[in-house]
């Protein structure tokens, strides 16, 4: 049994520091790498593709909205047509210097605004997943479990990996409880553990209302800004390897999954 | 005999239109695409790449500094390491939309300060020359002739297309006569094309001060903003051919040059 | 009787020209002047304000979003506090100019996208109007006849102007017809001119079924971006003239609708 | 006797913190503000105007170079015309949030770069002179004692006051011993204390060859950025009260000084 860990990294900027990305690097297997629209400049995505091969976690583009001091966070109304050429942009230049450290830029994960548009909104999702797979159609997206992500990649014929995420409770259709609702967020961390487990061995999460939905947990989403976010990284890593789940790059989870349907 | 006209393309940017691309790529060779610091977007560079995959014209990044207010003409203090990373972010960027549309990325030609800069700094001139050739050691680096960009990437074992200019005056050292000096700038089109023919032919041109000096004549250098500058393109393409000259692409140029030697 | 003629004016950038501010000022009384966020620079509020003052022309901040690649016209998901901070940084740089040159800062007509969301969304139009009488409570915000920013900014207790456009359509309930559906633009200027007087004269227009409907036409927003613009400007000054209309700034018109009230 | 103790504040951007400007301003009595160029947004603005009001701390202007991710530390090469307007932007600017909330906006630092530049190049350091001047003459230009900005402030008739550095040794003419060489930084607190007791009591310093010179120091420069720089300012302050030095805004300070002469 496998799954990915993975978590957003390189989010500094200039003289800024942002995310702990020395001590959480440790615990994942995929990172995804901001390019400079939303967080990040060239400097700090050379630092950060130069780390990651470093300790041998796969690299993923971190496309975002061209908003540095919104953080990618607010949706902005732009056509499939611009962020088509937006993610291309940001893919392209990661790509520079993953081709300056010889390593394999190996997936695409959306940020912020664009990831949760596009999970909802069909065309914008599309335009995502052509634009990933006209540059480099081996490419994986990383997109929300049973998002329209998920299925304008598969359409499109790119390769695709669902995330869940571990500190989230889930609706009986396997989408996300609204943050502002109870219950929303998964404060206890052996809570949030267990789940994860559960996700990743019986391919289903109980939900908000005590049933249980498919959840498709090729990637599990941590976060690097905070001690405590370390500290859960630490956690959970080591939760998996004890419950034999082995913890690798995206690649090779979607290459056991497939070959296990 | 071969030469190469290269222009600046691309530089349009969101609402704002800069340059008559649609005319005058009809009479080049190869296209200095702007990568998004400087100049363009997007939008624009996909584009751009788009209508030179049409017209078969060559394509390469033209990065420039992060001064869109200033178009990349302000010198800024950056450092070799800043300066790298920069070019290879813009390399990356453009080379993204190279690879949707399936056509090669041939050389790169940095824009304006960062051109100037590097031409007299051997340390910064080192540094994009390093810059290109970790992200790929088969693009040009496209130069002033007898500047020390060109001395930076033939030490960097990267390959060097020298640019020279038709609207400018040589010093006997083959510099270009400086902006502010009178006759700096040749204003008369039938005087510049017979000078680049002259270039073209002899490897030598005319000095300000009636001498000789060489010039390696891989590329010329074409504005393409304005209907004059259009119309010059149009000549001097028209005389190049009419003279016998192969207007090709830089690779072509290099390539025939260096059997030569 | 008095009526505004506004238009956009300064929405150059850096080596970006845009719009033919030196026609178009001639036949207008107020221009809003873009303050660098969705277009403009230092440079070129500074040469706008110099210019408005040389032509006796009212001089408004127009504020826009962020986002200089979508020209402010993409919707943003911007919080009332963001925007209520983002309306007074441009409002106080723009002011910084009309103090260097001595002239009053007489309104505020948010730009795109910011103007088209307030119009609609009560907490924005209401941060926005904060935002302005807490720099200035003199200040005029200029907004969309019968929307919520007129409603807004009344409840702030800041003075208020209500535009009307000359080449749209009316619905019943005095909102402008949707740009897709057909004959929402009028696109005869003999019949916009026409359109124009009627509402300055009666108060009222006609609207697309043939009713008539309220609207306080206390500005008429022009375009300055192309030749035909700028004749049309040219036309509709002239024949307010004509018809006794006096073409005078917006706190001229606004204190002789309060006093005629 | 009296002193002005200033340091940057407001230096934060979006989602990225920078500085504990909570603590050190407990110990300041100027806050110069960042403007949004090479820092700060307008929400961070409006929040460090208001946290100044709150500590009845003296506000400025402290505007830098548009180059957020060279945090305004890169020489540009700007026209005196282009470094006029944008500091007449930023003043403006930061304008707003003063008169948002009902404080003074007492004086301007240039930051970085730019304070480096302006201090050496005299054309620049008019062009700062007079774009403040303009805006409001009232406004005090803080610059570095001895330097091209205080000639040429007094030449412009622009109120002015000399900054002292409490880390830096002083050359026998004045100017700062340049930090690449030995003894350029004074590492040890209370060194650096009784230098500045010095320079206030006495109006000289001793030189880093043993000699003396003279100072103006109506303001002394701290820093934020740190636990021990907010441990220094604390002890700076304590001993400046101890030795009878009252610390109290710039305004203050110069009109001592004014009357002393």
């Amino acid at each position: 049994m496998k799954v990915d860990l993975n978590a957003d990294l390189g989010e500094s900027f200039g003289n800024y520091k942002c995310g702990m990305d020395e001590d959480v690097i440790k615990y994942i297997s995929s990172a995804n790498v901001a390019c400079g629209f939303h967080a990040s400049d060239p400097i700090v995505m050379d630092k950060t593709v130069s780390m990651a091969k470093e300790y041998k976690v796969s690299i993923g583009a971190h496309p975002g909205f061209p908003d540095l001091v919104g953080f990618g966070r607010r949706r902005m109304a732009v056509s499939p047509r611009e962020l088509k050429a937006m993610v291309q942009y940001q893919i392209g230049a990661l790509y520079a210097f993953c081709k300056s450290h010889d390593v394999e830029l190996s997936h695409v994960k959306p940020h912020g605004a664009m990831y949760n548009m596009a999970a909802k909104d069909k065309k914008l999702a599309i335009a995502i997943a052509e634009g990933i797979s006209e540059v480099d159609k081996d490419l994986i997206l990383l997109g929300l479990s049973g998002s329209l992500m998920i299925e304008a990649a598969r359409e499109t014929g790119l390769k695709v990996a669902s995330e869940v995420f571990a500190d989230r409770a889930y609706n009986d259709d396997g989408t996300l409880v609204d943050r502002s609702l109870s219950g929303a967020v998964i404060t206890d961390d052996n809570v949030a553990i267990s789940r994860v487990i559960d996700m990743v061995k019986t391919g289903t999460v109980k939900t908000i209302t005590g049933g249980r939905v498919h959840v498709q947990a090729d990637s599990i989403c941590l976060h690097g800004d905070g001690v405590k976010a370390v500290e859960f990284a630490r956690k959970i890593h080591e939760a998996l390897i004890r419950e034999h789940v082995e913890v690798t790059s995206i690649r090779d989870v979607i290459e056991e999954h497939r070959i296990a349907v």
